[in-house]
């Protein structure tokens, strides 16, 4: 799909399937967190519901081999990683566009389950942001992609929960193997997080049945 | 608590109560993705089901601020982060130890929500964990701690999903504000990710009410 944004590189999460369950279940650990252990919530039963549900699931759920192959088929993006994920709730996620300048670019805001210090999201969800974002610019790229070798993060300031965030990366220059990518998150205008990464471009083979 | 193992330094996750929610919601985010899109899972009532337990855990979460005192109140491990909180169901969770050499450890398996690469951790997992590991090394460490300046991630070979991973990191200098900390991520005794950090002793003034 290509908007005024650029064009989306990432999975457009659906409002149905199992999308939308994710999408609950994203709800689900927030609400978690904003209600904590002293509640009066009757987290006994939120237990027994949610265990419930679990094991609903998994009287569908293939072998895990079988789970991994259907997973890693066709070329697309994929729809269950951590960070764009729109099937993994771990994911806020993270929806990346193309730019015609060779640049990546999201915008994000981060709630309760990504917190590190008081208010601030953790350090390592900017990494785990950022060390993603590398990635796809990689694929938007001139150059060829792969996999991290080398990551390194500065922290210039908090990035604050609650507030949009733009995410943005692009691939710098590339050397034989060797794939050179930086990256930025911002709020406000402001850089809060930088990264820098060497890429090698080597793959981990698909599952195949 | 103290064992065989060492002083522990994260929150021993509980069986009752928030704990035991979070883990069924654990539960349910692994399944989601193990079961995916093209199942006879009904996703449609998984929503829905879904959506009612936030709905009711809404009703019971005090406001924003309020709540976020109420985190940071005393000066315990915390129980929300999102590497060893027992109440983030995004925690897989990590629990540390602090032995007696200085250094914190910690063993781990991840599953499905973690993947980065086919069957593999994603880099800004296994970045996120040992951004995590080497701030609890500050803590159990001789010097003073802080938050993170510096992270550079060195990625030696993949990371497994489905395998014991063993988390290692000490603080090894500090010189005025600033802290080294370095650290590891193992599987079947070799190195998979190491990870360097300068930390500044500095804070995020916690929320009062």
């Amino acid at each position: 799909m290509s908007t005024a944004t650029g064009s989306e590189l990432t999975a457009a999460p659906s409002n149905d399937g199992v999308d939308a369950a994710v999408a609950a279940a994203r709800r689900v650990i927030t609400s978690l967190l904003h209600t904590g252990g002293d509640s009066a919530a009757g987290m006994a039963d939120v237990a027994l519901r949610l265990n419930e549900v679990a094991d609903h699931l998994d009287l569908h759920a293939p072998g895990r081999h079988e789970r991994l192959v259907d997973m890693w088929a066709g070329e697309g993006v994929t729809r269950h990683d951590p960070v764009t994920g729109p099937e993994n709730a771990l994911a806020p996620p993270l929806r990346l566009y193309g730019l015609e300048d060779g640049s990546v670019s999201g915008r994000v805001t981060l709630g309760m389950p990504y917190q590190g210090p008081p208010g601030c999201v953790h350090g390592g969800i900017s990494a785990l942001l950022l060390d993603h974002a590398l990635g796809v610019a990689n694929h938007w790229g001139p150059g060829p992609s792969g996999m991290t070798g080398t990551l390194t993060l500065r922290y210039h300031r908090t990035t604050p929960l609650f507030e949009e965030l733009v995410v943005r990366a692009r691939q710098t220059s590339t050397e034989g193997r060797k794939i050179h990518t930086s990256g930025t998150i911002s709020a406000g205008g402001r850089v809060c997080v930088s990264a820098e990464a060497v890429f090698v471009a080597k793959f981990v083979e698909r599952p195949r049945s």
